[in-house]
């Protein structure tokens, strides 16, 4: 684990390109603006050569999606491929909606994504296997998670991060997991939205995306987990607010303190 | 007034699917997520059939619509009307806003709503009531809201909450008011759509709209009471990240305590 | 200075029509609310013209404008002229993206703002400067912001704001600066889109832009700089919560006695 990926990231301020949900989007904006990095999103396919350029990395996700928005979402991932630059796709209840899952495949059939994060629902649905998901949220699978992960990776030859309580990464034949963390991310809607643009923010100043996936996970589990323990009081609304802070202001050696993962 | 209803919801966790607006998204999926429900949006045509049927309620909001966003609204009524889940409606702005208030119109002839959610400006206008609404606000209006409530339940066949500083709610015949609250709902821009998908998660675990209509009002309401009683330095700001926080973990005892209905 | 303007802006509550982008809308609609106004958002063309007639100013945000956004905002722009109703124009991501700087151009070409506002890097594209701007961010650029400021009002012969910690504001002869503020707004997202607004706001109780322009600038950053005297420990997620409870509360005198401005 590259704890001074944080550093890096902090001193070169990359631009992440956002091709967000409008449920999330402010969080995303902020969260990523709060770690060191620089957002930016587009809806309009006429900027997007251009955004692509000017970004470090590329954050898409399917929340939330239309008709025009997949075609541009589409356009931004062939340009990012073209471009050497990472993409991280985001499968926002692909688990439980079969639209999204074909539209989920049909881009990844029109580019390759770096990494994808999910919950355990949308990976075992990517991966093609049984998960009995629910709505927007992980569900109550039962699968071997290890295996689900690393097949998915296999599959669709990119990173997958499984994230929840236990964040599980693979990169088809590596797996990694991070046991930071707190449930308040589950009681807020934005935490996987904003883990997938930090994860993306973290490729751009790595070039392995495995290594990125793990610390991108382990800095965000953590910092929340920090956060909790010293604002024990804390809901899911004020606990929002506070992870904004917190990523702004953690520092390497608190992570390393409390860093939990293998 | 059953308060039960609120423990019924939080072990459903019914899925309350969305046509939210850009403005207030963020709040209303926290808010549906803080309560116990798990919240849902969607803004594409082709994934609409599916949502409705994965869903256990709806909850369908006229702020910001597009064209292409009131096709994709209709659908998603006439659907849940055809599979009976209960369409909570929010007029939004429809009190002074003829293209809005024509948007309601339209959309109720084509699909009949469970509940309708607005403030005194927008049932008022629904109703076909004089009222000085003043854009997204109740505005001056100083007409019997008791009976342009009943009135306009009658008129659109559902259940009416008028909601404000009281909360008047009718089916056409009976009429309940809930008198807890705090001003700072007014004073935060998302409180009314929340309540809106509030409401529809209350409908969507009880079969009589009426009841899940008041239920939904007190516990939104108190709730708000009851963080400002513990907090009295909250403005607006604090005041919205308290609410999700309070919605959280607010019991059925600490309701009961402060309930002010009839 | 008219500190004044702050109490007409509450008593009036002046209703702000808004071109909103996805990402900060929430904030804008909040911040509006807070300040005093009444806030409203459309992307529906066929609803313009009679939310113009009912607002007392418009805001246009170019940030993740679509191809039928572009269009509807124009025709904002133009009925608000028509109507005499003062224009801000909020012209994101200019000084990095060509496509934005086109689409201001275009804009501006077929409606007159009224004030324009924008980071250095955005005002320096509008003018025509060299500028190196970064993303959504102000970049590094070290032309003479006076000099800059003040021909960018010239060529489009209106009020100009490039703010940042220090804002200039010109009407393409007088200059004015407002020294107010906190790092705090530049690490919040939405900082600078709920300026905007609030300009618009304070546009639509004063005739004269340049006045409303330099007052709007200097409540703003000098309620921002009184609570983080009064909470010294905010990050950037709790920055933006108290943000709104002290637009909401902050007096007249107490803007007085920290105002720095010439």
């Amino acid at each position: 684990m590259k704890l001074n990926l944080l550093t890096t990231l902090r001193e070169s301020n990359p631009i992440v390109l956002n091709a967000a949900n409008f449920v999330t989007v402010q969080d995303v904006a902020n969260g990523l603006n709060a770690i060191g990095a620089s957002p930016i999103m587009s809806k309009e396919i006429d900027e997007v050569d251009e955004m692509v350029q000017m970004a470090s990395s590329v954050a898409i996700n399917l929340g939330t999606l239309t008709k025009l928005q997949i075609k541009q979402t589409k356009e931004m991932g062939i340009l990012a491929a073209q471009a050497q630059k990472p993409v991280v796709l985001d499968p926002v209840a692909v688990g439980a909606v079969k639209h999204r899952l074909q539209t989920a495949q049909a881009l990844l059939e029109a580019f390759p994504a770096t990494i994808i994060r999910g919950n355990a629902g949308e990976i075992a649905a990517l991966g093609g296997f049984d998960w009995n998901a629910k709505g927007i949220d992980a569900g109550s699978g039962s699968g071997d998670l290890d295996e689900i992960t690393r097949k998915t990776a296999q599959k669709l030859h990119c990173t997958v991060i499984a994230s929840g309580s236990t964040d599980t990464i693979s990169d088809g034949e590596k797996i990694a997991h991070v046991y930071n963390g707190t449930p308040l991310f589950q009681a807020h809607v934005g935490s996987g939205d904003m883990l997938s643009s930090i994860v993306a923010a973290f490729a751009a100043v790595c070039a392995d995306p495995f290594e990125a996936a793990q610390t991108a996970c382990l800095v965000f589990a953590a910092t929340g987990e920090l956060l909790v323990n010293a604002h024990r009081e804390v809901g899911p609304g004020t606990f929002s607010m506070y992870l904004m802070d917190y990523l702004a202001k953690v520092t390497k050696d608190e992570l390393t303190d409390i860093a939990q993962f293998d």
